[in-house]
């Protein structure tokens, strides 16, 4: 029954949503056009806002509506201090624990060789330059704890150092409030090897 | 970190589509201006002329971008059955199931007295006036297993039986508690064969 030409289009646009599959799209498209018309609107509006607007941050790599962001032009901001992220938002949640309140470099990916993806792809060279600068005096890594995560930042690690700068890992270990009997067993195998005097 | 008036805003609106929370709303946002901004330029207009073609059946009240949809206007159709359902998505699981030929009601809910939704709202007058129109001999009852829409089913299979019209429900093939969405084509073909006057 493909009477509809319109709304199969607006199923198969809604699936370029990530983890939205051919149900999901379909309640989407219904819920939206039975019950909420003004939020469709509102997303279409914001959608074409954001696309017009948002661009990556000239220093941070990260999407901005500036061409240096609002937190890389912030003056409280401790300009010795550069975190690494793979993507915004990490950044995001970093943010959100209210505790960093250095500068960030956003790779938008991690290394991946059989992908295509080398240091020039994810701002390898915008993040030497950024230590050129002589300001920053420590680099906090901190992609995720996966294959691709970890060798992003071993790569990240022996390029700093080989500028006499330091370069630290954030810790991985079993979460606050989180139980061991529930932690797998490559966090705790971590949690171990990072164990420190109590 | 409320830099991002654009973005901020992206994500609140994609808050509206249902089953999307804060988190997923700021994955879907960063995805799409991050990897798929065709996607999300394809989103923004298939919603655009989606809310600009897209009614409802003046017969059916099904989702359409004609007066009458193509459904109704199918000369194929076997015009002395009639089948009610809730919603399009209800809709759109009967007709993939390949079986059913004859006409439909899409009610755009159920009764739900609590909150405020009788006969009225979800189109029992137009119910009536096609009844009476004389071609229908009988009535499939399709809504869902839910409380409301057993209530909903009671409701129409006394009325239509008091016009001397046959008023059947679908066999109870579907699962107690599921719903029709997302019911397997199978089970949904098979619960169309078994139905029983109601």
């Amino acid at each position: 029954m493909n009477e509809n030409g319109v709304l199969d289009a607006l199923k198969q646009a809604l699936r370029r949503l990530p983890g939205v599959g051919p149900k999901s799209a379909q309640r989407m498209a219904f819920y939206l056009l039975e019950r909420d018309r003004d939020g469709a609107r509102r997303i279409a509006e914001a959608l074409s806002n954001a696309l017009e607007r948002i661009k990556h941050c000239q220093r941070c790599n990260n999407l901005s509506e500036t061409d240096v962001c609002a937190i890389c032009s912030a003056p409280k901001r401790d300009r010795s201090l550069l975190c690494i992220v793979e993507s915004p938002s990490d950044l995001v949640s970093l943010e959100q624990s209210g505790v960093y309140q250095g500068l960030y470099f956003v790779l938008m990916g991690r290394l991946s060789p059989l992908d295509g993806i080398g240091p020039d792809e994810i701002g390898i060279p915008r993040i030497e330059q950024l230590l050129a600068e002589g300001a920053i005096k420590e680099v906090v890594l901190a992609t995720n704890l996966t294959v691709e995560g970890e060798a992003t930042a071993h790569y990240l690690s022996d390029m700093i150092r080989a500028r006499g700068i330091r370069a630290t890992r954030i810790a991985y270990g079993v979460p606050i409030g989180g139980e061991l009997e529930y932690t797998d067993r490559t966090t705790l195998a971590r949690a171990l090897a990072g164990r420190r005097d109590a």
